[in-house]
């Protein structure tokens, strides 16, 4: 660790960026937008992708893999699809390199031109939907269940780590559905999976909602989103599943013989999260010291330190040190020991809390004589001297916990910085200082809601599933409105 | 299942593409010579993976994700590696599509046109050496032991499903030392984990061996393979790792201060295994019937069948299905009960064998009243009744004794089918013959190697490790050689 961090009350944009590169979660790579993921985030990332995938696999979905291009020609067969990316897409135009004839070096071979351009994906709706058509004949063949773990590229001028790349990881599920019903349910079961997930496991409170008309889905009827609240007061969406009707079915012709042995259109959802969790992970628990991570995803959700003077001591407390550590991964505990002595303890410490190792274990000679250990616990700075009798059960007891703390402390944030707007001056305001959630009243109308957004930068981060029906008159036009909305700025 | 397959004797190339779509394993899709990978194949090769990652990561590596696209002038930094790859990679010109200015649709919007081109990557080795440059400073920071799962894009002419595709997946590993004898071990270590790998997991038997100069990868300073012989006589490279030398770390500047404090270039390996296995396995152990695939990378391992007339012998069956499943269950065997009422036994039958489900359960009326099942192996289309009592160990033997049957007759078959050839006629004839590998002395020059490839189509496929010093003289020159290499025609 080199430095400490900017602090989040000067400047969060920057101890973003610093923290992210600085816990060796991610950086900038050569390639404009792109980012390399480092091997500490990446272990992040395998967890939570462990854990969605288990439960995909549980809720009946299989993985599939589809191409990485999209000739155009299939690109452009959904009208709202394309309009939704065209202008956001890598393509590939050529398939070969070779000498410049002027010794200018290598140049795109002109005469390897490709007939018909390939974009690569930005999204598969239209090549999975046109393999569909090949898998699915009867109502037999009905739910097509299937998941496609994969990167994804949309070309975007402002670029974040994580929050925003031009590449980026993510999953993205697709089915098909013999009824509108089915189909929707999908989508609502595949919400409230995402939502619990991100609950559960990253700890983050979320709203679950739908997105008005302006901000759907290119190409869906009805989009489904996980919004949560940043530390910054900004909204960012988290996941989003889709209710596509019969769009696709429709633009790859998509069809089925139902039991009664009519040819019918297939009804369809798509859904996905991203490496953008991420994102959303260390903005809600950080704090100015580091990563704070919650123990589910923790890579390792212990590390020990050992405190010593002299090598003789650094041997008595590494023997004390290895039946500690054996008595916690018996307990199934991931233990990272730390018993470099090319580092002092206090560039650990301060390594590990960049890092957010929910639990700090470090011993000394002290402790040897008195059997205890040191713990701290990352997310609240604290620490107290245990004995190692127990340990296992204390760290489980501890980890439990934790991760039940960050849930709690963001979720009374997340109350806290949800507020009612009743009329515009109000609405500005909370909207201006960054305040969090505002719920309003809207009339409904999408002219409205483009007026809101030019005004303040604000958007309809959703109409939340659990809303009130409530007689209101809309925040910005005063015209009648059947509820609130939730209104942000957001990434 | 629609029809039989074609027979290999008559057609091994058909016979290999009706079993790849047929057992849905993979498909062509719309994207010339990009595969689509479909559930039951993907599930094979995320076995591939799982297997392989638990071993990457208990020999000390970490994965990372590195960007899908390489700007050009990384790319062209190190001169083989270039002249290896320009002649196949897609080539991103343009980030944005536009409505066409007369009505012709979406185009290419011309004023999008990138800087600088990127390149897919056909393989990661420049930008994640540039990136390395970052992370190394000190030999504290050595080795470094990356890994990558990724999809990559070479632009190959002709393709078949898995063996050579545009896209395909695989991982590749990027490691830095500080010392060309610990880089050549690592070289070596990782081919050892291939070989064994391929070996234990696929149970495919392999020749481990270096490559020839021309036979190197672009860059390399050494080409260590596996190499396995297919059904069919010819040979596939299965796996390969390199020692690069310091040719990257000059070409991309990445030196680290030793103890000593001198600034000192880093020596570097890679390696990688694909979905190219994928292909390997299926000509390995299939036959006319479909899929034959090792227990240990089967989906499902046991099939269960019910037998019945009546729905009432259905009722009874799956009762007694029900405790014998559990069992299998519990003892870690990943079984599949297939009751579905809109498909005949028989035809389940066939379904079966040509996805290659090592073992089929059928349970009927009459078992009921004995006590007994079916129990058929997909490897020698064998059956025999036994007793449900101890089932789960009946199961976990028959597991066990395939496994080490399979691989046992693909070493008896290469064993078989490894030629000594001491004159050029007699050579000649083996490799018209396809007869498989023909160990044959050789004068180490290149010329020889490029007169015998464009003579016969035999290509070296490997010098093998374990060669006896054996003086002779050149099949093809008669000149004087230090001992035999592998030839054979090759995938």
């Amino acid at each position: 660790m080199a430095s400490k961090l900017t602090k989040r009350s000067e400047n969060y944009a920057k101890w973003y960026q610093e923290l992210v590169t600085g816990a060796d979660l991610a950086e900038n790579s050569p390639v404009r937008g792109c980012m390399v993921i480092k091997p500490y985030g990446y272990a992040i990332w395998e967890k939570v992708q462990a854990e969605l995938d288990r439960q995909f696999k549980a809720t009946g979905h299989q993985n599939a893999y589809f191409p990485l291009f999209i000739p155009k020609s299939y690109f452009t067969r959904e009208a709202s699809h394309v309009d939704g990316f065209a202008k956001e897409c890598a393509v590939v135009t050529h398939y070969r390199l070779k000498e410049g004839p002027e010794g200018e070096g290598i140049v795109v071979d002109e005469n390897a031109r490709l007939e018909e351009e390939l974009i690569v994906r930005p999204t598969s709706e239209t090549v999975i939907w046109d393999t569909f058509k090949g898998w699915i004949q009867s109502y037999r063949d009905l739910p097509l269940k299937i998941n496609q773990w994969a990167n994804v590229v949309r070309w975007e001028m402002r670029t974040r780590l994580f929050l925003r790349t031009a590449e980026f990881l993510w999953q993205e599920g697709h089915t098909a559905h013999t009824s509108r019903e089915e189909a929707v349910e999908e989508a609502e079961l595949m919400l409230k999976l995402y939502g619990d997930f991100v609950e559960q496991y990253m700890a983050i409170p979320v709203v679950r909602g739908v997105k008005t008309a302006s901000e759907r889905f290119a190409g869906a009827v009805e989009t489904y989103c996980i919004e949560a609240l940043m530390q910054d007061g900004k909204a960012l969406q988290a996941g989003t599943t889709h209710f596509l009707g019969q769009n696709f079915a429709k633009a790859f012709d998509v069809t089925y013989a139902s039991k009664e042995g009519q040819q019918e259109y297939v009804w369809a959802t798509s859904w996905g999260v991203s490496t953008r969790l991420m994102g959303a992970l260390i903005m809600t628990h950080s704090d100015d010291n580091g990563l704070v991570l919650p123990p589910y995803l923790a890579p390792h959700q212990v590390v020990i330190v050992p405190i010593y003077r002299s090598a003789e001591q650094l041997e008595a407390v590494r023997k004390a040190i290895a039946p500690l550590k054996e008595e916690l991964e018996k307990a199934g505990i991931p233990v990272h020991l730390d018993d470099r002595d090319t580092h002092k303890p206090g560039w650990k410490f301060a390594e590990y809390e960049l890092k957010g190792v929910p639990i700090r274990l470090a011993m000394g000679p002290r402790d040897l004589e008195n059997g205890t250990v040191e713990m701290a616990r990352r997310d609240e700075l604290s620490k107290e001297i245990v004995h190692v009798t127990g340990i296992a059960e204390r760290v489980e007891a501890l980890l439990a916990e934790i991760q039940d703390r960050l849930y709690q402390r963001a979720a009374e944030r997340q109350i806290e910085r949800t507020h009612q707007a009743d009329d515009w001056s109000t609405f500005k305001e909370l909207i201006e200082s960054s305040a969090g959630f505002v719920s309003a009243h809207w009339d409904g109308t999408p002219e409205t809601e483009e007026a809101i957004k030019n005004e303040t930068k604000a958007t309809i981060r959703c109409i939340p599933l659990d809303r009130k029906e409530e007689a209101g008159s809309c925040v910005y036009s005063g015209k009648p409105s059947e509820g609130r909305v939730l209104f942000a700025k957001a990434y």
